[in-house]
Formats: C-alpha cells, sequence, structure tokens
C-alpha cells in the first residue's frame, strides 16, 4: 500500500478523515507511523495529498488532509478485453488499476466459455477491491470504469460508437500484416485510445470484421504468442511508453 | 501449447522423432491429429519446423521432422532480477520465457528475505518445466539460461563484468531522473541490453552504487510503482517494443 486513498465522502468539511479499517490498520501497523507523521494520500478520481496523523484512537487514525491543487492526468487508454479465463482475470484486475487504464470492458467472443460470466471475478464485491488494491500500488487515483458485456454483438451494435466515439481504435491481431507504427503514431496524436485484445483462442473472422466494421484497426505485435494477461500487461506498457514519449 | 518443443537428442538420424509424454498426449488428444497431419515443432535453441504425424503406436506419436534452415533470431534481452516473493516467481518463470529473455539472473538484495532461495521456485526441476511451458505458448525455441544468486556482491564483483561485457546495462530506478531515452538510443545501437529490476522496497543506495560502478545507468519510468512481476512484464514490453523497432 503505497497510497491511502480516500472516498470523497469520507473527507469532512474541515479537511478531517477518520479511518477505521484496513488503512488504519496500515498506517499504525506497517507505517508505524505517531502523531504528527504523514503519509501519502489520495483522494478517488482526485488529486494526490498528505495525510498528517492527528490521533489514533482505538482502531481508528485521524488524518489531517492537504490535497495538490491539481489532480494527475487521468489514464489515457482504454481497454476493452475478451473475458479471460476467471482465475486469470482475477490476477489481472489490480494490475490493470495499477498500469492505468481508464475503462474496462470485458467483453464476450465466440472462443470465451460462457460460464466465465458466472464468474466471482465479474461481480463488483470482488473487482472493486482488486483495483483500489492495484490503485494504492501504484500511487495511481483514477478508479477504472468497468463495463461486463456478456454479448459480443449488442454490445459492438450498440454501446461501442458512443463509448468511444474521440478514440483511436486499435486492435492486437498476430495475423494482421501492419505494425503499429504504420496505423498510430502517437507524435501527431493528442487523443484516447482504446486497445482491443482477443481471447487465446483469436477472434473469429466474423468478430474481426465487426471490430473493423466499427473503426478498429488490427495491428501485428511479434511472432510470440503471449497469454492472454501476459499479452494485455505487455500491450497496455508498450502503447503507454510510446504515448508517453510523443 | 502453441508449439511442440523437441530436445535435440530426441531426433534420430533419419528425422523420426518418437514422443511418448505429455507432447504425444497433445498432438492426439488436444490437435486431434491423425497421420499425414503436421504440427508446429521446435528444436530447443534451435529452429522451428513442422512435424508429419507418421503414426501413433499406443501413448507414443511418431512425427517426421522438417526443420527450417536458419533458427530465430535468439533474444538480445537479459535480465538480473531481486528475487521476488516465490509465489511471484512461480508466475513469472513461463512469462519471462514467452517473452524472450535470454539470461534471467535471480539476485540477493538487502530487501529480499534470505528465505526466498529456499523454495521451490528456485529449483531446476521447477522452474525448467515452466520455463519449456512459457517456450511453447510462445512458439519460441530459446531456453533461457538461468543463474540463481543468494549473494549480492559476489556476483557483482566476480561475475557481472564477464557475463554482460558487450551488454547496454540499465536499470529500473524509481528515483532516477533521466528517461530512458536519455541513455539509451536503439537507433544507434546493435548488441544486447541487460535490464535490472530492484525489490519491491527498492535498491538500496549501496546496491545501487555497486550497480553503477559496475556500469548501469539508472532511468526512471514514470509515477508508478507497479508490484514485481507487473513491472517485469511491463519493462520488458517495453524494451523489446524499442529495440525491434530501430
Amino acid at each position: 500500500m503505497n497510497l491511502i486513498l480516500i472516498q470523497p465522502e469520507e473527507e469532512q468539511s474541515d479537511g478531517r478523515i477518520i479511518l477505521t479499517d484496513q488503512r488504519a490498520k496500515h498506517i499504525q501497523g506497517v507505517l508505524k507511523t505517531t502523531p504528527g507523521s504523514t503519509v501519502r494520500i489520495g483522494l478517488l478520481n482526485g488529486p494526490l495529498g498528505e495525510g498528517v496523523v492527528e490521533s489514533f484512537e482505538n482502531d481508528s487514525v485521524v488524518l489531517k488532509s492537504r490535497f495538490e491543487k491539481d489532480a494527475p492526468r487521468p489514464p489515457s487508454i482504454d481497454l476493452i478485453l475478451a473475458m479471460p479465463r476467471p482465475k486469470v482475470m482475477k490476477r489481472l484486475w489490480a494490475q490493470l488499476a495499477a498500469l492505468g487504464v481508464g475503462r474496462i470492458v470485458l467483453l464476450r467472443a465466440e472462443k470465451v466459455e460462457r460460464y466465465y460470466f458466472d464468474s466471482h471475478a465479474v461481480d463488483p464485491a470482488c473487482y472493486e477491491k482488486l483495483l483500489i488494491e492495484g490503485l494504492q500500488q501504484a500511487r495511481c487515483t483514477y478508479m477504472p470504469e468497468v463495463l461486463i458485456r456478456p454479448l459480443f454483438k449488442p454490445f459492438i451494435e450498440n454501446e461501442l460508437e458512443n463509448l468511444f466515439s474521440d478514440h483511436t481504435k486499435i486492435i492486437a491481431d498476430p495475423s494482421a500484416q501492419q505494425r503499429l507504427d504504420e496505423i498510430f503514431e502517437p507524435s501527431g496524436f493528442n487523443g484516447r485510445v482504446v486497445l482491443a485484445i482477443g481471447p487465446e483462442g483469436g477472434w473469429t473472422s466474423y468478430e474481426l470484421r465487426l471490430l473493423k466494421d466499427g473503426g478498429f484497426c488490427s495491428f501485428s505485435f511479434g511472432q510470440r504468442i503471449l497469454r492472454s494477461d501476459t499479452a494485455t500487461i505487455a500491450l497496455i506498457s508498450m502503447l503507454a511508453d510510446r504515448m508517453e514519449r510523443r
């Protein structure tokens, strides 16, 4: 926990914050603070800052908050991910929040088992905790917006355009001929990107066609076939690196 | 298993290969081949190719191999990784092989618990299987060379220079001021890189000094603090992407 994340409603009008949960335990037990110590805090979807420890009472910690004037820039990468195996997805949630993804759509595809969508991994009670864990690890305040979509076609036909109207849309496709440089030049780029990543078995040609009709350009990222989770982390990092250098 | 990996000694002088283990089960059960079918094969540390299924006998499969003339280019990224928690390391092995790392040094550091080196995760019987799993996933034939080094200083003083004499040496360091572009320009680069990644708590200043004395330049990769495994995958992918575009 490299950051104590605060919900907006937890901040009182005088800037005081009373914590009683795991965060209080962390501040007392792991950080071993004393009154007067400062801890790094962040306001959910808002600025970073610091909290001065005012007092401890039983299991609670009282902080006096000082937030920075400006919030960090929100993530500019969104993700459409064909739902991986639930076990893999559970491991991915925190990593996606830590890497900085704005919106995550978990989508059904032909080669995604239907029962994946009945798993605990797509239950907000499960993934919200994991996302917050990732934010607190990475010192980031932006909670990804999550959309779970167990039907491919209705999502593409009814939602895709509205959700990603001002996005550059790219799709990782091992069969593609073009390299990312040929379809996406970050130096001339000032907006958001949505990256679509298929299931381990790949998108079907029907799915690829619908995605392309929706404005996606496919690119190849080499000969290696990576596991869903490895590919997701690899592609987001690669894209973030290119965009940060523009 | 996107590739059936063959040990050199398994290839007979007439090009026949008799498989009896998991690979035979995969060819029969998962790929559902019949005599005459071809499967993708690769020679460990050598070329890719295809195997024509000649016959099935009980649990064995006989392949006739045809390897390509040239082997793919070996990985040009090596890794020095402060040993992560054993559970995390177990998950990383296959991913490192899949991403394409030439040599992996697992190193002790001040902020690495000593008992990590007593774990099953550093036992060749454990990691060799996982590395092969990663190679077969990614369709890659190069088995990473693994060095387990539970002592930091002797490794740096006695081995580092010989092992990485012609390498560009870079170290991911959240406290660094320079960006990767300032110390490493792939376009003017034609050799190998070794990337050092510290423990979750960071290298100590003493360790950083020894690494820098050994020729490492440190670079920052943004404000996010990533978990060891996420950071490793992210940094290797980013580096591979930059090097492939040179």
